[in-house]
């Protein structure tokens, strides 16, 4: 059967986040519901990540499958011109039938931002963690390093994570633009909650009430609740599925 | 009584505007209700400019006299904390009686902006103004140059300004960073509309729908109805008001 691949950009702001859920407005939901409309049949769309309610994406991927139609120029502007302005089409190409947008992907890239100002931005509410106090940016890069590499990532997740837990983290990296500070991630894949705990953590670092060292021991320790601190969603964003 | 004035960030996306308008919310409105509330006398609040619904300000200024409370940095944090956060208080200082923020202003500056790519972005559709086609920045600039200077900008205007329609624009320049070009207006004041219309107007010449001298000669005719295409408020900014 025909197989379609889609890559997406969304403001994660208006919705309870990529997956289905009943009585909720969700990325997934909505995209479901346009090609259902557009084919005439049931479809049924399979994202490579799913994001967290708030949480944004510049690079998402998704494939679906339909007899009906395959992509063409035609079905990209008529998606296009369906879909709500906090959702973008990227691009839409037929794939081989085997490609299955989560199970294909090789690693996913997300970067978390923040506001390191004085004050915060109206403009950046909901895109940019605000964070008033001064940073350690060594720090946060020492601690980061021990991050990096195949770990059991349990102490970083949130009960409700599924499959094992070890995770390989191919590399934090920390980049700064005036006052914005982002943390990009690459990994294969990553447990339910585990940026937003290593950002919350790695933040406790730079303001200086952990030691850089302490994350290695957080890591070690394997159980959940010794990194508590989650920064918000708005901050993060799906940058790029590698497959 | 002293007088003090307030500095003002704010995403006018959820805002009907400036001006107080009775059940609707307005910055106006917001501030005046919060300042009523911790003086606990009735506050008026006079703008530098009633900016557009939907329109947004990095830095509007604004001021209100009372007897109780003259700015100081335990008023700046109340009032940044009491404040949603799609409004930011830049600066909070108490400044002469005679001071009036909009009576007082010598210049206005604003700037429009817009997103000239192939697709649309979710993350700008309220904050710039998408345009898909090829833009003529020469032409754009030749037309702004006629528009510079002091005129009567009634073919510029919508019907509800008020006062005299001569105005004095000090300039009115093109920037450009990857796809988003910026036109920055300065003038003692403007009239309703005026700016999204220059927009529209310098974007049809743009697109080459009209020549760079039709600009010239709409003005010229001091009649309204002559530049219908006005651009959507989510690309304007009140960047800055001089005294």
């Amino acid at each position: 059967m025909p197989n379609s691949r889609l890559t997406l950009a969304y403001d994660g702001t208006s919705f309870h986040g990529w997956q289905v859920q009943p009585g909720q407005r969700t990325v997934q939901g909505v995209i479901e519901e346009h090609l259902t409309r557009i084919l005439q049949e049931k479809v049924r769309v399979h994202g490579a990540a799913r994001t967290d309610a708030g949480a944004h994406a510049l690079g998402q991927v998704a494939n679906f499958r339909s007899e009906k139609l395959f992509p063409s120029p035609a079905l990209k502007r008529a998606l296009s011109h369906l879909f709500p302005g906090d959702i973008g089409l990227r691009d839409c190409e037929q794939v081989p039938e085997g490609f299955h947008a989560r199970h294909s992907a090789r690693a996913r890239i997300y970067e978390y931002r923040i506001l390191n100002s004085s004050q915060p931005s109206p403009f950046q509410r909901h895109y940019s963690y605000f964070c008033p106090f001064a940073l350690d940016r060594a720090a946060i890069k020492e601690a980061a390093s021990y991050l990096v590499g195949t770990h059991d990532f349990t102490s970083f997740s949130k009960a409700g994570s599924v499959g094992v837990p070890q995770r390989h983290l191919e590399r934090l990296d920390l980049r700064e633009q005036d006052k914005n500070i982002t943390l990009e991630f690459e990994a294969n894949s990553f447990l339910y909650g585990m940026i937003r705990l290593m950002v919350g953590a790695l933040l406790e670092v730079g303001r200086g009430k952990r030691k850089p060292q302490e994350l290695r021991e957080i890591l070690a320790a394997k159980r959940r609740g010794l990194a508590t601190s989650m920064v918000p969603a708005g901050g993060l964003y799906l940058v790029k599925v590698r497959y």
